[in-house]
């Protein structure tokens, strides 16, 4: 039993399974219906926690957790950091621009060296697909995937997740259609497996450059027509054009990108009326999204940045603090 | 009542009004002489703090400070980390070059997005004038502006009041005078405006090329000549000649700069005896000052320093260490 | 006495002196063989601590140790920033790249200025031998030399003499052969002092332009034949062949390299049956060392940075966290 569990949490563990059966978050795929729920149910409580006037719980202390980020991303490093003091834990940063990795290391090296020296978690940024699991061979810390590659960022579809049941209550039979840049998004993967676990009905919409050939195999619905993804959709949740990724010429130019696939109150139409717009940021404003839509009353994208620091501290939570008599898996 | 307030700063807050006005700290003038006041007392029982074997007091703790720094700086970043740090709140440092801005997202989206995590104080430094109004609008949390563009710097101005204060121990009548690129420094605006709402007379001398048009319309007295300008000064503050903002061509090389406007021992004999010499720093021997005067017994260089830690203490404190029943405006 | 000194360390202190005479580790060569067993013995006491479930002890709570790198060194600087954090101290890490030194300040500007803001400890790495002996002059804060150049790097010296002793339990009559880039090391210097001190023979052995001219005034053998520096060795330690400080040519290619001084398995065979290897890391696979080896069982390469964080640990304890009624001079 943990000591210094906040009540609310300790209540919840009550109606789902009050742990992890794995030491690591990496991917989506590795957590039943019933885990993804303990998140979400933990993540509530770990949200009141962020609304009192000291925000802050000492279930971490004494704790250290290092975020090695090899890729710069100052709002998941940001969200994460922030969880982790609001648990009390110690963090380290490591930038991979300023890591061993110039010196001709190698990241299974650079992953051991860290590990000798025993911090209690890693949260890992990696570009390469994959990079956590090699992280995790062998290790006594617990591994927190913070995205790699084009791969998954389990965190970020557990905080739309989060965000989807905060506004609509349920996910099953709830139409979420998801817009944009389907082949480099290290986000569709692991939300199509998150939502559909749920019990969500799942349509994705790109230019058909940016549609992965045979996505239909993970259940989803795919098409090029924005007006037909967005009819009915009770979500509509747009990715990132990610630029730096964009080595071919995947369209034309980003106003015909956004005169094509843009979100717009006027697109939005088509949907049910109270439809919420998402984006995991940072947002393109007149490419992704216009700027009217994405400040207006249906967005939640800042909804989604707060959510996201509680999403962490749970998972941290439930990787690193329940720490009972037996030892987890 | 704060509840973790260290006495003397208790008894000060008799003297004076015991909060400020505003919850953030953008610029100088929007501070009465009573605040301005507040401000250094209260700095005077943070020195106190750092004195003690153990520097530390839990004014702060469980609050957020997140440093966000688009510019670097180490002097004032790290000035301000460990302010925190002594006032036990748990501090994130953002650096613009990592940040999202690299992905194209635009100041006032960062400043959304961050907010959205629940910092409670952001510390802002950033190249463009005025960046700290952008960043304050629906804020909930409490800005500093830790300089902003060529703008203000107004914990810079209000650490070099209080060094004065601490050794001339007035400000009415004092005689202070401002030498060096008048028109680049962002503490020059700050200072002038705190000394001169404190009672003092200012006089600012610096290359034609580098005097502001129109600056004795801010009440100031303006010469070239820096003989007439040391004469009979208590205070003689000499500004950084910032080589990485001098684009065009303000002066014919730095040892002339030095020859002309550099100060030196011989200079200060027309000064009054007791005066002293004040730099912002980082110093550059030999064109601003000469070794010799930076290294004397008159300078307070290093004091500056020294009470810019207890002066961000004051600010960090009285803006969020002081919560009470009632919520500042 | 320390209030919060761990149990062990208060036992061990019985047996050796105390505490350190200096206030600085600059160089091992400041060192007493009593205060290197002090160090270590303290150490033995820090690791324990480190497999503890809550690895923390409050010995450092309120103190503030700067990082102050001027060359990066992941390694080095998260090895010396976890044991900060399982002391309690207050860590900031100030890096070369982002600081004054880019507006020109001189190294002992810096010290001066940090200096001025009270740190209690300063943890300094940089590329000039002596560096450190600039910052320390007039120091009030501890100054902890984390590797200045070519010089010295007492830590790494006193993590490997430790890791030796936990192996081998002695050092009279102990045969260690160090190989590799015997000039541009920083290890050596440190190493070579230490060890000679505590009792060990010392044997070196590299490509002849890798050999410092007069090495054996030292107290060293040296020799270019591998075959014969291994050949009974108790202890074969490898030097980093560091890439990025090779600025002329010294040896044809990294092949022959590995090929005349790489150091295998079949080579091992020289060795003492029991005999371990040890690389100060990061070590460049099939360069200084084969896989194989380096992973194999003789190999205490991840051992060695398990005992850097209680070697720093020791060290951060004994220079900031002893202060009784006397004033350590």
């Amino acid at each position: 039993m943990p000591v210094d569990a906040p009540e609310t949490v300790k209540e919840s563990s009550e109606l789902t399974p009050s742990r992890l059966r794995s030491k690591h978050l990496l991917s989506i795929e590795d957590l039943s219906p019933d885990e993804i729920l303990l998140i979400l149910d933990t993540a509530e409580a770990m949200k009141e926690i962020g609304t009192r006037r000291i925000k802050k719980v000492p279930t971490l202390r004494g704790k250290t957790v290092v975020n090695l980020f090899f890729e710069p991303s100052t709002r998941t490093r940001t969200s994460f950091e922030i969880a982790e003091k609001r648990l009390s834990a110690d963090t380290l940063n490591m930038a991979g621009s300023t890591s061993s990795m110039l010196k001709g290391e190698t990241l299974v090296d650079t992953a051991r060296n860290l590990e000798a020296m025993s911090p209690d978690i890693i949260v890992l940024r990696h570009a390469a697909s994959g990079a956590c699991h090699l992280m995790v061979d062998g290790s006594t810390a617990r591994v927190v995937n913070a995205g790699d590659g084009m791969h998954e960022h389990p965190t970020q579809a557990l905080l739309d997740a989060f965000t989807i049941r905060e506004r609509k209550s349920r996910f099953d039979g709830l139409k979420v259609t998801i817009v944009g840049d389907l082949v480099h998004s290290r986000v569709l993967r692991s939300n199509i497996q998150l939502l559909r676990a749920l019990g969500a009905e799942i349509c994705v919409c790109g230019p058909p450059t940016l549609i992965p050939v045979g996505v239909e195999r993970f259940g989803v619905h795919a098409t090029t027509s924005v007006d037909e993804a967005v009819t009915d959709a009770d979500v509509v949740m747009l990715l990132r054009v990610q630029l730096e990724r964009m080595h071919g010429h995947f369209f034309p130019s980003l106003r015909e990108y956004f005169s094509l696939y843009g979100m717009t109150s006027k697109r939005m139409e088509r949907a049910k009326p109270d439809a919420i717009v998402m984006h995991p940021g940072p947002i393109n404003r007149g490419v992704e999204v216009s700027s009217e839509l994405a400040d207006g009353s249906c967005s939640v994208i800042l909804e989604q940045v707060a959510n996201g620091v509680a999403i962490r501290m749970a998972v941290l939570y439930l990787l690193a603090g329940v720490e009972g008599d037996e030892e987890v898996s």
